[in-house]
């Protein structure tokens, strides 16, 4: 049997995958043992990149064909409410969020967001979608699913391990197979490519949260 | 005093104001006598536009500052409700929206609408926003303050006349003076020919809808 | 034999096709009874529309892939030649191009270049380009061919009627062919709409420069 | 005296660019000491860098204003000529250049020219311009004016150290002054914010040059 064209992007990303989903960032959360300051690393600079992965999406809505425009930008309200979310979490936690700059990994992962969503093809930039989102996915959920306590960061395991959540990631799979579908084999495989440099980007963000990273100054 | 910058704009498009507002389609409409094919026109046409219009709002949305980005973006529904309102009419009165093809002055408007959003400045595509809504909210409340009879397409009336409507280009109003207060003097300038373009088209699309308009094949 | 992509749109659009190379403007050049004036009309407006074209170019090249980007740039420095023979030949004929303002067509023609290059495909901006190309080289050749006496206008059927623009259309024509060849059939069909359109618009910036045009006031 | 924008810039940026011109890669190339292996980390990565520097300028290009455009597309010949130098310099030295992949900085410094030519200001964009440009030549003439010895890398110090360049970049930095005048004061900031954020990847770059860097698989 033929594998679709996500099954396709995921084998060739599998070390990748695998890296990702054992990352210690990921491990120590679902142990409850992830030090605050660590877990707050992360929150701060995915508040900053939810921001711009809003954009990202506006972007990709306003080169969307009419039948994917809609659900595309039923996105922009959802992850609006992703960053009221982020910012009560900050409050409660006290986690300053004014004033946090974007670290290097961040921002070069946002340049890649916007450079993709204007200046490529709007199925790289799809690709580009789905590949960030199903590695949220199958990252949350494999901290649901070894969390060794309640978590004190339960609601994002929640907001990305959920239903909601899950079908959105559901049908940006099955659009994007039919994208490929429809796509050239050169088009495709620079599809791959947008996803195998974000599922690298993916490991590089859980990095700079865990390791901490700074820009000179 | 000094005018505000939208005070300005209207003032220099003063002549072309007048002439979108004493359009004889807005003056038929409010007389309860334009033909029901003339006013087809429109919606057809008009259906085109507002598809278009989603996918420029977007843009605009995806270059936005954070902190108008979420009323920008909240547009959207707002605007799909719109089709929706389209379609229902559509069905209502037997005018059938499936295969219709732009209009020289339609298409050419939304060419103005996508150029505008990516390549000029935010600004720019702010103000085309503000001036395509405000003559949108002036043209209906013009055909409801002269009504002559209960209409058939009294939703549309409804739709721009309305509160709602008119708090949007309220806010779209006083965002374009602030923006254009921090503006330098030319990209002010650049901003108000944008505000007279999208008149000038804003007139040719009322025009293209009470006469008729076709491509050469 | 089955057709190339460029003979199936030029097949498609053969009515259009016919109507610009029989156009009167073309014709009267041609027979040198053509008034300066409508000669003149042409000339600004086209000086704007190349000085727009170059920046489609420069966009078209700033998504291509590498081994079309430099081709394309080569016809920069073509394109600005093209605008000093424009304003030699103003001079020469006395015809005013400072403060000309974009005529309904010309503007419209020049926001579908910008929408295009910058939001639809880089295929489908190719085809733009080839479209207009094409459109250029035949109507000048034609132009050419019934030329019944020598022409004040010599130095322009010169530039579009010649061989080093000959082959730049031969170029875009073997490459549009390549990218179709390589694009999946919905895409294809797309680029054939996009060579659609853009006749359209080479038969009404003829018609613009012919009949004149003005925008509402 | 009140500081010129690229004068205030540079002042901002000056532990940066001091720590841009003290870069170990610069003085060991000086003191020609540094290893053949190291030097071609750099030239492999800078060939792909100025290969998406040529689309960047292209990009700024389609959206400068008419006086703008001429100046800033005459550097697309240039790059290609530094190009066809980087070929010349890897055939001759026996550096592959053949399917060499970005490495992270490279990538990431590529999405920040993408993005901030497509979807910032046209004056952010020449922001980074310059300030690329600048470290450019600050960096090579720091090595020529240090140099130990007739260097194997003498045509990149000739270059980036000569005649040619430094007019491009004294033409870049007084449109930059002018172009910063003409723009409001939160433009401005966001104008500066730019120039360190290219500071930063130019140093990062050196850096990724000198120690190596390479993707997680």
């Amino acid at each position: 049997m033929v594998a679709s064209f996500h099954e396709e992007c995921l084998e060739r990303a599998a070390s990748l995958w695998r890296a990702i989903l054992a990352h210690p960032f990921l491990e120590e959360t679902a142990a409850c043992r992830i030090p605050d300051a660590v877990f707050a690393n992360w929150l701060k600079q995915d508040y900053l990149f939810v921001q711009e992965g809003i954009r990202f999406i506006c972007a990709l809505a306003a080169r969307a064909p009419h039948a994917l425009r809609r659900p595309l930008a039923s996105a922009i309200p959802a992850l609006e409410a992703e960053l009221d979310l982020f910012a009560g979490m900050a409050r409660e936690k006290q986690i300053e969020l004014e004033g946090v700059r974007m670290a290097p990994t961040c921002h070069a992962y946002v340049q890649f967001l916007h450079a993709t969503a204007w200046q490529a093809s709007f199925e790289e930039g799809f690709t580009l979608l789905y590949a960030a989102e199903k590695a949220y996915l199958d990252s949350w959920r494999r901290v649901r699913d070894n969390l060794a306590a309640p978590s004190p960061w339960q609601p994002f395991i929640e907001r990305w391990a959920g239903e909601e959540f899950s079908r959105w990631v559901a049908w940006l799979e099955a659009t994007l197979d039919e994208l490929a579908a429809a796509a050239g084999a050169s088009a495709r495989e620079r599809m791959a490519e947008i996803f195998l440099l974000t599922a690298r980007y993916e490991l590089r963000f859980w990095e700079m949260a865990y390791r901490g990273e700074a820009w000179p100054e």
